[in-house]
């Protein structure tokens, strides 16, 4: 258990060439971790980097159903995100494809694993790619520290809810 | 230059733990090969097993635009594929990416390399998976012999026009 004054931090690390591996605890039991992924309200409140606003244009959430989610910064430019979910077992794993509309036809895939720590959970991302520069692209362009930024604000929604 | 009575066959190889590589030589120019592969009514009379009959619901043939064929086979069974045009250089290079119906979110990448042998033309293409699983899927479920009679049905238009 983490001492209740450490920030988290995920762990991002490259494996092989196409694929990152993530991890990061959360202050908060499974079932209201993977309850903040998969409902569209609380999903709107944490998705995406600070200063921007996430609108859940869809979410289907069931193996084969599709998500897609608008992203508005602070300029007013808008940005979509959208994807499929390969594999939802609740509350232990779901798996989704991830593609940008900037970038139409290269998919990414997150297989996130929601271990039960108690009072807390562990999720475990593996990141898949396919191909190297794809992979590379994406860490240039700035992901992990949107991705920190995002789970931060998670962490802020799940304080709210305990 | 292959003798006019040699049969020509994809060669198919593995390459890393989720990849594929094939070469196949076609006995035509390169810019009538390119065209069997993005004009909807020439990709009708070859894509797919013999005994299929290929419907072409959409093709968006630039980079970022979608492409839809539902294939019925002789009980009169639809499935459908569909993906996005990657990347589009004529008459050099085409990636897309490719999804069947039935397992929505299994996205791989084809990416095909179009070679001008003169009167012959060498198509090179990768293949593309996020998981070693999903590529040897494709393989035990018959992907390599459906390849072969397409491009031998693609061979046989090409006769036909030449």
């Amino acid at each position: 258990m983490s001492d209740q004054q450490t920030r988290h931090k995920a762990d991002v690390r490259k494996e092989g060439d196409r694929e990152l591996r993530i991890e990061r605890v959360f202050d908060a039991p499974r079932d209201v971790v993977f309850k903040a992924f998969t409902d569209p309200e609380l999903i709107a409140q944490w998705w995406g980097p600070r200063g921007t606003e996430t609108v859940v244009d869809e979410v289907d959430f069931r193996t084969g159903g599709d998500w897609r989610f608008v992203s508005r910064d602070s300029d007013g430019g808008e940005t979509a995100f959208r994807g499929t979910f390969r594999e939802v077992v609740a509350p232990e794993r779901i798996a989704w494809t991830f593609e940008w509309d900037g970038m139409p036809g290269y998919v990414s895939v997150d297989i996130n694993e929601f271990e039960d720590l108690g009072d807390q959970t562990r999720i475990r991302t593996r990141s898949l790619f396919h191909l190297p520069e794809e992979r590379d692209g994406m860490l240039d362009a700035g992901m992990e520290s949107g991705m920190q930024e995002s789970y931060e604000r998670l962490d802020e929604l799940l304080a709210k809810q305990a």
